[in-house]
């Protein structure tokens, strides 16, 4: 701390995330990244524009991106908004449609960085406890007095609520903007895009970090009614308004146009997630169904501390949170088939071993 | 407006960026952007790194970059922050070091940008009249209430204020966070970044934007003592952890290393510049001295906007501000020797048309 830091600057808990040490080479299984590279038409599309043009600003309003993913949803570019990964759409949200003055709602076991953007933003929160299987409590978002934010699939336990009961979240919260974080849908769940044509309070959330295989070139959307939309660009353009560079452009635009890869490689991840889920009880774990592209295990004797420890040691990095009602719990990031068999090796060994 | 808008989202005046047309093709003189293209290292290097490691998240803290850079200045890496462009940083300084209830200080004629961050982040300011040739008060920075911003050489005057007023400046402000952000000093100006040793509240933020050739790839860095560092990594922290994706970090990296290639551009501005200045004389113009990549001049006889359009008319962009004091101007950014020959010739017949 420092007499130069502002008032908010002292009061901020920030986000820390997965680990990315470079000590030795880790099977990294902590950061929920997609196993298969990006497709090859997108390298290709970025190898492309790598040129003279990388002098001149990028289109601040991303058009290309936007147009990309009208056509892909069957919805109007204004309907759209792009930003640096959807981190950064949660906070440009947050800063747009959430008061100080109102209470929002989460769930107590959720993304960590939300408590973090209300700490940034000055916001009051209510969390909503889970339940102990980790189902989310449909009711008790309804009515919210300032807005509601729930990831979904839900993170890191993987579990899904229907599209009905969002349905009836919205039904229940005519007043307010309710902002669905899909950042693992495509591992399984049914999206709630289909609902923003009727429902204008609704903000849908996506990332090309996982199904689109792009975490390194930050690249998210939102998807709502276009008064919404609206607010989340004046709130950008107050902010940064070129936040995504040229080459990320280009990526996000191609990775919509090759179906087929993003296809074959999430139905891929689906798959390994099923067998491991599998292999995992068969070792002694529990676990939840997921639908994203991580499990959320308990073993029955073995602490999740020492597991991941244990991991560590072996070279494979798993993630743990240091946080009440799921500090014996791990999320596993779904890897490739190969990667799993070591990871399912180790873990056979460490099972065998205690 | 809308009703699910936040306070803050209904009470925003967004910045509005230099516009980039697609109708047809124009000499682009309108958003200061660097006529060569980045250093074909820069190039080569992120071709080099377009591969499947893009399915993995960047580095958050950018290690890469900050060491190169502080190899560049001959700092320690903890006294320099990377973000996504300066505006970015800009954003996050705002937020890191100002207070909604201690009024900051800026020149009246200045980055549009920085009005913008007080809606957005609810500060007070107090605009300080520059002098009718530009100038800027010193004096009348000492004892600011809540902090200072200067950009130097000022922008769209492109006036430069020495960095012995900075000093003074800086030792008149002991409580506060001065921000001298440096986004056009590498065409002329003598940098603030030697006083960052001495001066705990000196933030200095410089762009790849310009002198960089690299406005497409969205890269900026702020140096100062450590402990504002840490703040501004706390606040990016609690937004985005990772703001620059893996080509941007790469194309950073390399950008520093070739210094040749910098040194030869820059140069290469800075005389066409000169040249410019001149000609535009002869044709009628008044300048006062630039050390930008850009100038700012007034036609003796000639309305500035009546030029702009007769100038857009003709496939050449310039910039025009429909600002008080400012608008019988145009800031004119500096292109290449053969852009400016067009424009020179463009406004050489406009001169005689009229």
């Amino acid at each position: 701390m420092n007499k130069y830091w502002s008032e908010l600057a002292k009061r901020l808990d920030p986000y820390v995330p997965g680990e990315q040490p470079k000590d030795r080479k880790y099977i990294k299984l902590n950061t929920n990244e997609n196993p298969y590279g990006p497709s090859p038409k997108v390298l290709e599309a970025i190898r492309d524009c790598t040129d003279e043009r990388l002098k001149l600003y990028p289109d601040p309003t991303c058009d290309m991106l936007l147009s990309a993913a009208a056509e892909y949803y069957g919805l109007k570019k204004e309907q759209i908004f792009a930003g640096n990964g959807s981190d950064e759409i949660l906070a440009f949200a947050f800063m747009a449609f959430f008061d100080p003055d109102r209470t929002i709602l989460f769930p107590d076991i959720t993304y960590t960085f939300y408590p973090v953007y209300t700490s940034l933003f000055n916001l009051d929160y209510k969390l909503v406890k889970v339940t102990d299987d980790f189902g989310i409590p449909e009711e008790e978002f309804y009515n919210s007095p300032g807005g509601v934010i729930i990831a979904n699939p839900n993170a890191p336990t993987g579990k899904f609520m229907s599209v009905s009961s969002i349905k009836r979240i919205l039904d229940n919260n005519l007043s307010n903007v309710v902002i669905v974080d899909e950042a693992y849908i495509d591992f399984g769940g049914e999206s709630a895009v289909k609902l923003v044509d009727k429902y204008p309070n609704l903000l849908v959330v996506h990332t090309f970090s996982k199904s689109r295989s792009l975490a390194g070139m930050r690249i998210g959307f939102a998807i709502g009614n276009s008064e919404l939309i609206e607010a989340l660009n004046r709130v950008k353009n107050s902010f940064n308004s070129y936040t995504l560079d040229r080459l990320a452009i280009v990526a996000g635009t191609e990775a919509f146009k090759d179906n087929g890869y993003f296809e074959e490689t999430r139905n891929k991840v689906i798959s390994t997630r099923e067998r491991v889920t599998v292999e995992l009880c068969k070792l002694g774990f529990s676990i939840s169904e997921s639908v994203a592209n991580f499990i959320f295990a308990r073993h029955n004797t073995i602490k999740a501390l020492d597991m991941f420890r244990e991991l560590r040691a072996r070279g494979i990095l798993v993630r743990y949170f240091k946080k009440q009602r799921i500090d014996n719990l791990l999320r596993i990031s779904i890897g490739s088939d190969e990667e799993m068999d070591v990871f399912l090796a180790e873990v056979g060994d460490i099972v065998r071993e205690n």
